[in-house]
């Protein structure tokens, strides 16, 4: 059987996380690694593949599936648009308030070039989005909590070093445990964004900086910190090399619900991730669902698709005898 | 907007469960409930609802999706066929080593007849079968685990019912913590049955009958008790109606894997389910994915389906721009 092709545009970590699930799929290859970068000084991990610059794409590549492995701020609202006119793409999309323009803009490309896109893979939005509407179909009366961490939000520690006097620094948003507690006892509470999670920094400060001024600076930001309980540790860079150079993340959809004649019965349905690495796994997620599209695309479907609209034998690879002998 | 128009086939606790779960979705209404008791001895919960006897499936009802509220054992491997060839139709059949034999069997006849069938719905097989797929396609490398409990196994309690001397029994699953908490950390442990779960059983003997007897008898019980640490308490019969009333239910699909070059990092994904009521929760399954159904057999699809061939998005009762927009 033909393997699927995989492009990937972008080579950061979730690029770097997407080589490493095409190795853990014998399914598929990379067809290329496509970078803003001179292509000369990267180095990819896989044996004899070719790295190229971005501007390749615009002639046509040999790629079944482009995952786009770029940032949700500035670059996906142009690329993945742009490149849905050429390929059939995939993409992290994080930004929840503008999916819906995005999904949008995505659709009319893939729709007029006749290819297939799917946004907002990973887990959240991705498998955390498919839990909430498992979760919700079962238990219509109910509440869905998302809870996320402990893990860095890098996001979070971006805006941290941008500070006057930071040279370095690392964000972990941390669930508050009796908060989730509550949730998982079907206490259905109503929460504040205090209430349900708190955020620890740990800040490599310049030699003579403020502290105290930097400190001040980022439990005030607003939308980042303000509203949270900020704890900030300046720590040397030695350290924050040492003890903080992962990208741990995970966290919790709970879903409790009310059922039976009167309401009388609790039920609760929680999703839960504990992952060492962020990237990797949304990486597994994006390539996994690469070749759902890849198999939707053979079959004639174009346009915009999401997690909701996939079937879930599409994105495994294994027969539907199989799944239902051995998983169902 | 037309409701869905539900067929309740077999009144036990799972045709009450559809029953309360139909309430609780708007978009839904009860054709009917059948049931081979005499028609007139049944009290629906829902006023209005008309009771037959069960022949009266065999002309053709006025049903959107008829929902087969029977046992696996001996019944839905007759009725989910026999009913695929009149109606859509959607079953909760659990016997896991013989779902292809039933689904080859629901298929032919619902393909032949140009209904949509759907089986295997409920928890397990079920949402734990989806979260089982989901988890593998994200981490190709791992291993699955599935403990059940605590919570009332009716098969089991039934079983020592049948013993010589019974009165009344309840048996709980019970997964041990340890498993668990191992799984949970990532060390993917090599379990028997034995170190999974653990069996409780509450028995009201009759007066006079040999209560060592019926302890070994229980224990020893092949499939069912001997290999499980068992252990049997007995109780009276008004204990047993005041303690153990309830049919609470649950458990954790737990997948531990590894990511990365060479596999250096554990990402570990559980769905856990703590349920008051297990076959009310089941009924909030059956009757979103009727929904399903009612839908894809507007489409024109035929034949049978399980939950992995199924959009999430077509069992929920929220249109693609909604869901996009608060669920993704």
């Amino acid at each position: 059987m033909e393997k699927i092709r995989i492009g990937i545009a972008g080579y950061g970590n979730l690029g770097r996380g997407v080589e490493c699930a095409v190795k853990q799929n014998p399914d598929m290859e990379i067809a290329g690694i496509y970078t803003r970068r001179d292509p000369s000084a990267v180095k990819p991990l896989t044996e004899g593949v070719k790295v190229f610059k971005t501007d390749a794409l615009e002639e046509k590549q040999d790629i079944d599936v482009l995952i786009l492995c770029m940032g949700s701020a500035t670059e996906l609202p142009i690329y993945t648009p742009k490149y849905a006119a050429m390929y059939n793409v995939i993409d992290s999309f994080d930004n929840h308030n503008d999916i819906p323009k995005h999904f949008a803009n995505v659709d009319a490309a893939a729709k007029k070039a006749g290819k297939l896109a799917a946004i907002s893979l990973g887990w959240d939005p991705g498998l955390f989005s498919l839990s909430r509407a498992i979760a919700t179909l079962a238990l219509p009366r109910g509440e869905n909590y998302t809870f996320w961490g402990r893990g860095v939000s890098q996001g979070h520690s971006n805006a941290i070093r941008r500070i006057e006097g930071v040279l370095d620094a690392r964000q972990y948003t941390v669930p508050v445990e009796s908060a989730v507690e509550a949730v998982r006892r079907g206490e259905n509470p109503v929460l504040t964004t205090r209430q349900k999670h708190t955020r620890e920094c740990f800040v490599v400060a310049a030699e003579g900086a403020d502290k105290e001024k930097i400190r001040q600076t980022i439990v005030n930001m607003p939308d980042y910190f303000a509203d949270y309980d900020t704890t900030v540790t300046f720590i040397t860079q030695e350290e924050l090399d040492r003890d903080h150079k992962g990208l741990p993340h995970g966290g919790s959809v709970i879903r409790s619900g009310k059922t039976g004649w009167n309401e009388e019965n609790d039920q609760v349905v929680e999703f839960k991730l504990t992952l060492d690495s962020n990237p990797e796994f949304t990486s597994g997620v994006l390539v996994a669902y690469a070749r759902a599209v890849a198999r939707l695309a053979r079959e004639g479907r174009t346009g915009c698709m999401t997690i909701f609209d996939i079937p879930v034998s599409y994105a495994l690879p294994v027969s539907p005898e199989e799944m239902r002998a051995h998983m169902l």
